[in-house]
């Protein structure tokens, strides 16, 4: 029994991810699968591949990661699987994958040609029922990756164009906030190897880390080491620098939205 | 191993689904449950008329498809069980079975009264936990039809009185906006046949589509067949005209709401 | 093949939840995952109670329920496991449990304190990946709760201060709002019990029931029983007295929010 996940913008008003799993269970039955979200903002690759990044490797070995944020679907745009690890990917060639392939061994990727393969008439709005359910059925039933189309190199792959944080001349660190989450957390793109440089500078207790123009001071250990209401600063689950409100909502505390700059000074 | 689809506007923020899915499993341990989406708009019939049409076709022969968008709970109405095709079919009899018995070979439908197989004490308020989901799971394992109740005849079913497009005798093709999608998409009652029939007195590319005071030229075959942010028609995955915009909101683009008109003018 | 529910305020547009079924996954591959629901409010730990208690007993017996409403994640709170009747449980010691304790026959209740069977290293801010996803798939699978730590005593165990209706002096029954469903409904603390004690005084027909300045006369059976647009009170699904508008949206109606006093005046 293989799992299959799905990560797209499709949300979950329509039947799309609904359509997309009745392909799937006709092409593999006893597959299982799960929904890593369907809520990534219409269009945006860059928070489909932190995402991504962050929850593929909790699956079991085998699993089929099934990424669709794909604004040029119908267009030129080709689709890759590939075998990163354990795990098998499905994705457009779009950059998607582009941070689970900085850090993980990629073993094989593959364009994905191979019309036997995918449910006819392929329409040329909606490739995620027409070619990447019942590929991802395939791959869940085992079938071997050359099959689906040529294996190419990982040179030829779409790369992202990700903000990388900066540190400044006077050792400032700059990140932006790459997604706000359901409990209103800033998440930046700022990870721990990266804060540790700064840190080394000063110590995490005098830490400053503004937002707009409010300020946190001190990095903390979770959400209960300031009191309610209160903002702070950690690392989370993901590793990247977070800013919250204890039992509150971050992003409305500092009126905040994603693409926004997250400033840290060394004590 | 059977699949069980839900179609609900039970929205996801309750227990409601869940529970659904509760008495699903303790009737039927190894069904596979897949939510086609419990978004449908509160009371909305047509709208899910329209989904289920749009998708109960990709899952596998036998699949259980249970729809429960029934403003008529704990009133008089009936619940229907039906096979067409190689599908099975559970929902209220007010019409919400219409588009998908229009097309397809009805073989039997049977009028859900054998109280053996519902939760007791039946609710009046929830038909889904208490009659739907059990009978969901009986049917999922097997059971005949004809235990679940009579046989009826589908000329005793109810009917959806559901907006027909229309041509004017100035050959112009007026529809209406059925459905607002998850990308802002306008989805209309005007399918590919219809569309075909005024395409015939001119081409393609001179179409005229007007949505309230702004209009689209030239039917396109993909969203990128424009540049970003610029607005299109397609026939969409479904079969049905859909007024989009590439990498935008057409919802937004047009202020356009579910109802609205669109007239589609050959060039 | 053990059901495994989730019932958190995650929500879904981030990857929470479908990472622990990740973690699940690779535990207990041969699991049913079933969301009860992901929207509970942020940290309304009263919320998540009221809905675990009209939920959980429509699973299969050995179902493992997995609670996550933890606004004490990182902090000093333990983690316990209890089986209450057939059923398992797995939830912070914040109360969550409370109601279902209270009604049902607790067989044994264990502190969570085995990390041989947490996923290292365990983060401060995500204890639903690291400890309940690998605990929930190990209970999953049938191992004993004494393995996973000590055993407790239940008055050693927090409890929830929870709103109790109360009946006035002049024989007013008052109670609360809550929960607000999908629908618009008004859900209450008020049980069917407790009303019965009032209708003993007068009549189900003539009681009167008040939200802020606005009224509804009478107990109805279903949504059915007043035209369209109306209001009505009745006993919902859950047991509990619940304020509606027939085809409508109460919450729009009576301008309601959760915690809003109901008052119900015998006639």
């Amino acid at each position: 029994m293989s799992v299959i996940t799905l990560l797209t913008d499709f949300g979950t008003h329509d039947s799309y991810a609904g359509i997309m799993k009745g392909v799937i269970l006709s092409t593999s039955p006893s597959s299982t699968i799960v929904d890593i979200t369907h809520h990534i903002d219409p269009q945006d690759i860059t928070q489909a591949a932190f995402i991504l990044q962050s929850a593929f490797r909790y699956f079991p070995g085998g699993t089929v990661h099934t990424i669709i944020v794909d604004p040029g679907v119908g267009s030129g745009r080709t689709i890759i699987a590939a075998q990163i690890n354990e795990h098998l990917f499905l994705a457009p060639d779009n950059g998607v994958l582009s941070l689970v392939m900085d850090e993980e061994r990629v073993e094989a990727i593959i364009r994905v040609n191979n019309s036997e393969y995918f449910l006819k008439p392929v329409s040329r709005t909606f490739h995620g029922r027409d070619i990447f359910a019942p590929i991802a059925g395939h791959l869940a039933n085992g079938i071997a990756l050359e099959r689906l189309g040529p294996l190419v190199e990982k040179k030829t792959i779409c790369r992202l164009e990700i903000d990388q944080p900066s540190i400044s001349d006077t050792g400032e660190l700059s990140g932006t906030i790459i997604r706000i989450d359901h409990f209103g957390n800033l998440i930046t793109n700022i990870d721990y190897h990266l804060l540790k440089e700064i840190i080394k500078a000063g110590s995490p207790k005098t830490l400053d880390f503004r937002i707009g123009k409010k300020n946190v001071k001190g990095l903390s250990q979770t959400y209960n080491d300031k009191l309610p209401a209160t903002p702070l600063a950690l690392i989370g689950s993901t590793g990247h620098l977070e800013i919250s409100v204890n039992c509150g909502n971050a992003s409305q505390y500092f009126n905040a939205k994603k693409g926004d700059l997250i400033t840290v000074i060394p004590g």
